[in-house]
């Protein structure tokens, strides 16, 4: 039997009757190109470097036959190493399956509010997504003239407030006291600081959860750790949120975090010199990429982050982007009309920046 | 500061101001033990044999280094051995990490409707934690006299049918005409048959996606593949069912199978040979077990999975259950009413079972 998709006349999205009618409405996250020719990849900040030497230990010692079994369904080992790197308890951590599972339940657990969820206007696109698949009404907030999330402009009354910490695309992070500023204000709703790219030369906000039972911070594997692949985030919080978090995740699903992942997970936290030095690599290149572009007409947020936003004075953003791809030169070009000048460029290694900036030279040229 | 849960008098639970107020209200499934001792461990279905040698061999010759990339998001190879192994095409799959993540997003996807969901008494318990999750409203259909799910009882409108086949934890599979004949009359709405165990000498439904559109059939490689461990489930569908899965998933999670869990996946469906051994010597060993238990007066549900529902009439449930942890092996005994004269024991090896056996006659003879 043919499938009995409807197609709306000028619409190009099917609708089944099957379907919840919910799911009509969705406009799914699209995430990065996962290209599958060879190319210099620079578009979803991902970390150059391999993950620690440890890893690939611990995939050799692994026990394979031990995956007839179940996981342990609360992570507790991994839990600990996590405690232990953020001087925390285990009961203040949350696992999940990449940090996008980590927030996706955290918006079930605690931003399904009668008040509006507040979030910066440009931000990470999966926030909005997210508010749409739980039906969560929004609230958003301009960037500041500086491009930074504008931390004043959180209202006092809200449904919760999420903000990436540097945000994403734009790179810019506030320090730990101008968050604490704004948690001395926000007492009855649930502000989450999304510190994905927090590794790269920001300062994390985890030490005020002993402060304020209200923050959670999620955190992932895939950029500092050069762990994409593996599919693992957690959350810090008071044990009050991480409980609520738990709940949630038991009622979805018990065992997210399979045995290959926590294994590889706790060989990296294992190996705190390989971790900073690759991170100090990043920064180092980041910082050469951007003197190189800006000796380039090229305009660039500073960053806190292993990207940057950046935007030329000489070629608009989709051309570059179009230009660089038929380079083999892969960064991300966002359509929106506030961000369409600019292009997310991920800080690969010192050889992969330099092909770009040739790359960027001979596009000038033809230009 | 300290947690400022709020403890009900009289109540266990704790609640939180910060939590979604349907949290509040949540039951968490609650998943078998994983004990950190050193015990027989027959209970939560597990397979007692190691998985699939290509497994070790994905492992030893993965490229630790491609994790930090993240993976393909469609996971498009893992899908199209789905549907080779399926005789279906790769947009009839979907994949999830372990089928209750594929239940859990399906529930979202299908079955948030105006009419209720309808589903057996008793039967996976997980089915009405998803739909508190989701405020699903639930009708529940008794299992005939025979504990068999009574498929002429579900009603012809209704938001939702699901139920699993063979049936946990009763063991019991109707075979793939009966279920055809449940499809004749369900035009409406999605009919999700869950196949966990079908393995283990049960009839797949899956030809019949072919016939009917709205029938949905979930699979995990947690039992027959030995693969528990790795977290992996799927679901095999009309392309309009996994078209409405993917939009879900796509707003929840853009990445959810890891670079590992896809490459030991797929190596284990590539062994034919090796997955028809296993599944042929659990079916063995539990018709073995079957008869020696019903030698030391047990009534047994005929079974077409890899456990027994089972119970003595010498000695009762609980009583036989905390008897067999003592003697260091783990079955699962559930306390609701209607079930606790039984345990629901996994088939081990042959030896774990003689074992089993022995304990039970210890037990006679000193009770």
């Amino acid at each position: 039997m043919q499938s009995a998709c409807i197609y709306l006349v000028g619409a190009s999205t099917p609708m089944s009757r099957f379907w919840s009618p919910e799911v009509n409405n969705l406009t799914p996250y699209v995430p990065g190109e996962q290209p599958r020719q060879k190319l210099i990849k620079l578009n979803t900040n991902e970390n150059p470097y391999p993950p620690a030497p440890g890893v690939q230990e611990a995939l050799e010692g692994f026990d394979t036959a031990s995956l007839r079994l179940y996981p342990d369904p609360t992570s507790q080992d991994l839990r600990e190493a996590l405690a232990r790197e953020y001087n925390v308890t285990a009961k203040q951590v949350f696992v999940g399956n990449g940090s996008d599972e980590v927030l996706a339940l955290a918006f079930m657990a605690f931003f399904k509010q009668a008040l509006p969820l507040s979030m910066p206007e440009i931000s990470y696109s999966f926030y909005p997504v997210y508010s749409n698949l739980y039906g969560i009404e929004r609230h958003t907030v301009p960037l500041n003239e500086s491009w930074h999330v504008d931390l004043d402009a959180f209202p006092d009354t809200n449904g919760g407030i999420i903000f990436a910490n540097p945000n994403a695309p734009t790179g810019h992070a506030h320090p730990r006291e101008a968050i604490r500023q704004l948690m001395t204000r926000q007492k009855d709703s649930v502000v989450l600081v999304d510190e994905a790219y927090v590794d790269f030369g920001a300062e994390s906000s985890i030490p005020l959860i002993k402060e304020f039972p209200n923050i959670l911070i999620t955190g992932t594997f895939s950029k500092s750790r050069s762990l994409a692949g593996l599919r693992l985030g957690f959350a810090i919080g008071s044990e009050e949120l991480i409980e609520g978090l738990t709940r949630v995740k038991d009622s979805f699903n018990s065992y997210p975090i399979d045995r290959l992942t926590s294994a590889c997970a706790i060989a990296s936290l294992n190996d705190k010199a390989y971790f900073q030095a690759q991170v100090n690599k990043v920064i180092k290149t980041r910082e050469h990429t951007v003197a190189a572009l800006q000796a380039r007409s090229f305009d660039i947020l500073p960053s806190h982050s292993n990207f940057i936003f950046a935007r030329s004075r000489k070629v608009e953003g989709n051309t570059l982007y179009q230009s660089l791809r038929e380079k083999g030169i892969l960064v991300r070009h966002f359509s929106a009309p506030a961000l369409d000048d600019f292009l997310r460029i991920t800080i690969g290694t010192d050889e992969e920046m330099d092909k770009l900036i040739q790359a960027i030279d001979r596009i000038y040229i033809a230009s």
